[in-house]
């Protein structure tokens, strides 16, 4: 492949060299948005979220740009078309965030973008406006030239961060507006600032709540305790019994169909340069831990995985309440792998919980969210685009690996839109993102614009190479 | 035992009938006061409520009333002294409360006191400003005659529902000021408005924290899934291994000192007229729960328990947040019976969470409370003189029972003022004490007023026959 970059292209890069300054100022007004989509109270935030995005699209004067309205949070639609170009890209974000608490571990308002040192801090900083506004800083790059060498779809989703519920519906009504030759998910990362990496696996998730309900009201755990079962002990019990002492997941059939890795695949993840140590330090735990047999990295892209993200029950102020709690609560999810079955492995969660509730109290479970698994194809033209764009980025070639989160629209447009998509974004490990003090990198967001400018010409290239023999 | 009234007994009576819309507007003032304990931001609250006590006392012309500062709340005391009186009466009660949440399941605010029906709804109504009143009442109705049978000590604490933290402290600096013939303590209750009875025996509490650390942050759930040990999952399996399947505490030695009960007293116990489905009905539950080979009534007064009181971990809003949580907390409370150690019982607890801690995660138990049980002598002065008062007001003997509760101040008046208390108090078992809805049965708040009375002239009577032989 010819990675000698074209003239526009030359400029394009040098554009986006000038306009740096520019490009932070903007990216601190976007993150100054609370567009939490999980709360309804920020549901006006979610809709300025999106019309900052509508204003951008129509400043870089992309047709049909409109936010979409569907059964929950909008869609934010826009298109460059022009009739010479080759191929059609369609690029897929989000602007919803994650709810911000708890707050008071933040050592920076989360909704006021900070810069200390490289990074800047900000709910969403990496997941994922950074990356939404740096592919926008690109294509910018490439206009100020007055054209693009893709045609180019933009689809940015407010409800990422709660399962993307209306997206498959969306993607169905709007199929035809849609159609593209391949995909772009800016919603992704690499390993380190002088890392690049592609992901060519994601695993899915299931999300449930879990509720065990006792007494009608608090009852004194003086007058009561000893003849009624505390709702507690029993989810305490139930969630307790999920795992092995192995740390495996002990769901009937729950490993039965998960993808086992090649013994090419085993050694290519071995050669990824991070360390135990490394995650340690991320991590900030006293030693790693997990299923027996696997490495780190085999554990976090190959493994399915139970994790419990919340328990609430009875009184958790300060001080002592001698309470027996009327009921208790977790969240539950799930990271599924392929070739596990979402629904399948709910159907063996709620059996579980079932059956394991004693008729003293009364329990129930029910899916917040699912999102399938995604395995992709390395040899696309958009990630051979896409890993010539990281290697001429970041002077070293890129590896290939296997995410451990989610991004279940990776599979949506496969099995919708019959495109594959290619994961490439810029976030780090380190980032926190979901966590307090979420950030982003700067040099590699500054990078990240960069190898975006050169995907696009890469994969117009390509286009046109198969057209043109 | 001489049972007839004497003439001002019979005019304290009287009085008291006549006065019960005036104790009913004193009763709600006082209610009205959110002396929340265990909250920093109720401290001047606290202090109001002693305030209002306080006043009570003045305009009983009690001596040397007092607000008495200790290292937390204050203690209020008075005293009444006639030297021709041959017997001092120690009353305790507590003017602290519980706090008020869950808010949202209160009828009715639950600092402002409302009557509906033959209850008075308010936090602390019955847990127990509603008896503290109610024995201040009984004192001034004797003394409208201008004296009382018995001499008086009062003292109010403010810091039962934390633990009585300071109290052992300010008996052992007041012990002459605090010396006495007998206790009354009021915060007890009986079993039905038509079935008074007499608490012979309470549980003892201790209170514990627990707290599990793991990452030093919110993690992504999908970055770090599989790779760090949940602290979630660790806290649920160190409460889970605290009962075994037939629902006994798993701690080594937990029973090894439980006092038996004799075969009289099962049979005692086995006629109080409290069924199972009352029970069932008052908690609210599916069904009942419990140690096998007890009664209801013997699980609750004679077997100790230990319960989960509070969770608190990650994520607990609405929707979905994939985090691994970077810590897990429990309240966990134990009631201990005659003749469990505190500390040996707190030293195999703290033993377990630490030897069932994993390398992975930190863990740390902290005792917020610890208060022995109670074992009282049926044959006492007192507790014949409280057992008449019942009967003559009530028309039927009082059964006497162990109650689950614990009332640590009993054992504390034993061990440093040696004398012994008798548990007279007019809560009912559905007031949900500890709980949204409190309330007080008015009728038996009025009969309450009438025993104590009767109390004051029966324990005076005995008093005098016992100098006059």
């Amino acid at each position: 492949m010819d990675q000698r970059p074209g003239l526009s292209e030359v400029q394009s890069l040098q554009f986006a060299q000038d306009n740096r300054n520019r490009y932070l100022a903007e990216l601190k007004e976007f993150l100054s948005i609370p567009s939490i989509s999980t709360l309804s109270e920020h549901r006006s935030d979610i809709q300025h979220a999106a019309e900052w995005l509508l204003q951008q699209l129509r400043t870089l004067s992309f047709r049909n740009s409109e936010i979409i309205p569907t059964n929950g949070h909008p869609i934010v639609f826009g298109e460059w078309f022009n009739p010479s170009n080759k191929l059609t890209v369609l690029i897929y974000g989000h602007y919803d965030v994650q709810p911000a608490d708890p707050l008071e571990e933040w050592d920076s308002p989360p909704f006021e973008p900070t810069v200390r040192g490289d990074d800047i801090y900000a709910r969403g900083a990496s997941d994922m406006k950074g990356q939404a506004h740096a592919v926008l800083k690109a294509l910018e790059a490439w206009l100020q030239r007055g054209d693009l060498p893709v045609n180019i779809k933009i689809l940015f989703e407010g409800e990422e961060e709660i399962g993307s519920r209306n997206l498959g519906d969306f993607i169905d009504k709007y199929q035809e507006r849609l159609r593209c030759d391949a995909g772009l998910n800016v919603d992704s990362g690499i390993i380190r600032p002088d890392l690049p990496s592609l992901v060519y696996g994601l695993r899915g998730t299931v999300y449930l709540e879990v509720s065990v309900h006792g007494p009608s009201s608090d009852l004194h755990s003086g007058l009561f305790g000893g003849i009624v079962h505390n709702p507690a002990h029993v989810l305490c019990e139930l969630l307790a019994g999920l795992h092995d002492r192995e740390g495996r997941v002990t769901l009937p059939g729950f490993y039965d169909n998960v993808r086992v890795l090649t013994d090419k695949e085993r050694e290519e993840l071995a050669h990824i340069p991070q360390s135990d140590e490394e995650w340690v330090r991320m991590a900030g735990v006293p030693q790693l831990y997990g299923e027996r047999g696997f490495t780190t990295i085999e554990r976090l892209g190959a493994r399915p995985t139970l994790d419990v993200n919340g328990l609430l029950s009875g009184f958790t102020g300060q001080g002592a309440k001698t309470v027996i709690p009327p009921r208790a609560m977790a969240k539950v999810s799930m990271r599924l792998v392929p070739y596990q079955n979402n629904d399948a492995v709910i159907d063996e969660f709620k059996k579980y919980i079932h059956n394991n509730t004693p008729a003293t109290v009364k329990s129930e479970a029910n899916v917040l969210q699912s999102g399938p698994y995604a395995l992709i194809d390395r040899e696309t033209p958009s990630m051979r685009a896409a890993s010539a764009a990281l290697e001429a980025t970041f002077g070293v070639k890129p590896v290939f690996r296997l995410e451990g989160g989610s991004v279940p629209v990776v599979t949506l447009i496969k099995d919708k839109l019959g495109v594959d998509s290619v994961l490439m974004g810029f976030g780090l490990p380190d980032d926190n993102i979901h966590a307090p003090n979420e950030k982003l990198h700067l040099p590699t967001y500054y990078r990240g614009i960069d190898a975006y400018i050169r995907f696009f010409g890469l994969i117009a290239d390509q286009a046109k190479q198969r057209y043109d023999t």
